[in-house]
């Protein structure tokens, strides 16, 4: 008889997290070259340097008339001083012309300024008459002029190595005419559910079965992370065939996530499986609720997360340490979770030296968060991760809190008003 | 001769949003029916039921036996009851076996709970002797088991209408075997840009051109945000062939951003070509920086947002008031930006009267945050969007901030350690 004996220790989530730094090495790598467009939320595979200079000329920064700044010298609406209107320069077109000194050539903004000016003088500072402008203020060379290579210069950095490719981004390639762009390959996440009670949606359910819906789930975030899912089917709870299975996929993923097995129970052997592979295990236990039998392991070089299968805790252990993978592998930082304070509107018990991830449901009131929490018990219960809107992590020396202490949410989604 | 005067009044930023929130009334409709896999960030279309129970069978939550609780009554350490094990129950097989008085069956987490049996009690709580057990304690009816429905009930409503559907939402959809979820038509939303300097990136420079950078990245902005970006060109200066890209755009969006053309100058035509073909303008110049030249219109009942030019004050305008009008047309609310507070490490001086969306780059020092602000001048400055990790909103009643003052700061990326 095989009986359980319970979790000997307990990692702390810090703890695990300092493991994961430590001792996952593995890096994605070699690159993809994609179109601008296509590259949104990929890694810059490499510096990107700028092949030309932002503006690419001279050009005028407000609507008036391009002038030489010296013959504007000690102008004021006493003493004007009067210039020869010689031309017109059009945004989009040559600037063509030369400026004349005593002369002035009306420009738009973001025209080339034309050879012989070296600032521009705003409409409100003239008065038109037929050929020729009053100016009655003094304007310093170069002002209101938007220098060749001001913003960008050719050879600048414009993007490094690493930087996860956002929009604006996007703008800067385009604004020197880069097309394409190296990024780095995203990485393979192979996705293997266990467990003999586990059947895929779509299949006819028997009794003593349930339809797999973390995996399903793993895939979204995978994708939302910038990854590849793989998906590795679902297999019984049978040492023989969980090592196979993680066997086969090692070298086609660079991050496998099981779930389901990671307890000490009779029909949990996806530990075993994976020590038998030669995996070595970096921590059993996590002191977190949900999520305390999520387990990680090196096998091959190649890090293996083996989440729970319940889909709450599944997704509390993919949040905490799969992302913390990914960012290692990648050599990347994603973006925080939006966080905001509110006001908890009842008592909420937690237990000492675990970390806990409360959903609740975060509701405005005028000006203030109330964040009503969902019932805690059960780690499968899915009905609390479509009900809630937010999370509230309980450090491990907190006990609980008290109805209207101030907390922190991570919001998963928006917030509606009472 | 036209001479410009400048916006006579500038709109509040928060103005504007009510403006929108009361005059834009268009609504996407009709909807696509697509795969779960496929639905990651779409919008719920209408309120989606829950066919079957889950879980849906009772089910121990426990590793140990199926009990009749009452069968353990008065158990403890000094006085075990025996109970004879006349079976097991494995996870992801049926029940089959029913249970005697007097009985227990070994059963695994998640395994159906056999008939006549209401209880688990763990492995911990017993003491196996051959076929008999010793029961250490008494359990109380319904005692570590999951009941049928405990988690969601046939009818349930397990999505509504109007949710951004995230990966823990098609968890739930696939654990009720639902593979298809109806969701709104995504809106589909224009872009033109205005502007005779404009080319687009890979035609060839000539004199007073630029690369079109900020249309490249609405676009990216838009399919980040679930929309449908149509490209509607570029045009030049010209009322006549603006009209006449708005009119044929009308039909095919739900909405049209515009860029340039908005400020009060000689070459600005987006706004008079708006009005030409029927837009009752909504606002025209937000007392914003950057962005203050932009405008909003309905025509035909469509709304029409008219960014600037200039790739950082269009980004500012985007996410002020287009991703606004994306949530009103389509019913949805966004989940807010991560936010945190940094300490600002020089003195910043701002426009009393106007919403300043000033650019830092965010570096963590312990426990602390502290932003650095980047240079202001200019909307057009692309390098400062690149460098940035984070925006901090200067409201229009602060002058400014002094060097060491705690702000708010809107998260573009990840913060890397000092």
């Amino acid at each position: 008889m095989n009986i359980p004996t319970g979790f000997k220790t307990l990692t702390k989530v810090d703890e695990a997290l300092k493991l994961i730094d430590e001792r996952v090495t593995h890096k994605v790598e070699g690159y993809e070259e994609v179109e601008i467009s296509e590259a949104m939320n990929r890694i810059c595979y490499e510096d990107v340097i700028s092949p030309v200079n932002v503006p690419p000329f001279n050009r005028a920064a407000m609507d008036g008339y391009a002038v030489k700044a010296e013959d504007t010298t000690s102008a004021s609406i006493k003493n004007p001083i009067i210039l020869k209107v010689i031309g017109c320069i059009d945004v989009g077109g040559a600037a063509g012309i030369e400026l004349k000194p005593g002369c002035a050539i009306e420009i738009s903004t973001g025209a080339p300024m034309p050879k012989g000016a070296d600032a521009v003088i705003p409409y409100e500072e003239t008065r038109r008459i037929n050929e020729y402008i009053e100016v009655y203020s003094q304007v310093h060379p170069w002002k209101n002029v938007s220098l060749m290579g001001e913003d960008i210069k050719i050879g600048d950095i414009i993007l490094k190595r690493g930087t996860i490719i956002r929009p604006w981004d996007i703008a800067v390639l385009a604004s020197v005419n880069i097309l394409k762009v190296k990024v780095l390959r995203k990485p393979v996440v192979g996705v293997l559910s266990t467990g003999s009670e586990v059947i895929e949606p779509g299949e006819s359910i028997g009794e003593g079965k349930i339809w797999n819906s973390t995996k399903t789930m793993l895939k979204a975030l995978i994708l939302e992370d910038y990854g590849i899912p793989l998906d590795l089917g679902v297999v019984e709870d049978d040492e023989n065939k969980i090592c196979e299975k993680i066997m086969n996929a090692l070298t086609k993923c660079d991050v496998i996530i099981t779930t389901g097995g990671t307890s000490i129970g009779r029909s949990d052997k996806t530990v075993n499986a994976v020590k038998r592979v030669g995996g070595e295990i970096i921590f059993h236990g996590v002191s977190m609720r949900p999520g305390k039998p999520t387990a990680m392991a090196i096998v091959k070089g190649k890090p293996i997360v083996m989440l729970s299968g319940f889909p709450v805790a599944a997704l509390t252990g993919y949040q905490n340490f799969v992302r913390r993978v990914l960012e290692r592998i990648c050599g990347i930082k994603f973006p925080p979770q939006p966080r905001i304070k509110a006001k908890i509107d009842r008592r909420i018990a937690s237990q000492l030296g675990s970390r806990e991830y409360l959903r609740v449901k975060v509701l405005r009131r005028g000006d203030e968060y109330i964040a009503i929490p969902l019932r805690l018990t059960g780690s499968g219960l899915l009905s609390s991760i479509t009900q809630a809107n937010g999370i509230v992590v309980i450090p491990e020396n907190v006990e609980g809190y008290e109805e209207g202490d101030i907390v922190e949410v991570t919001l998963l989604r928006g917030v509606d008003e009472y």
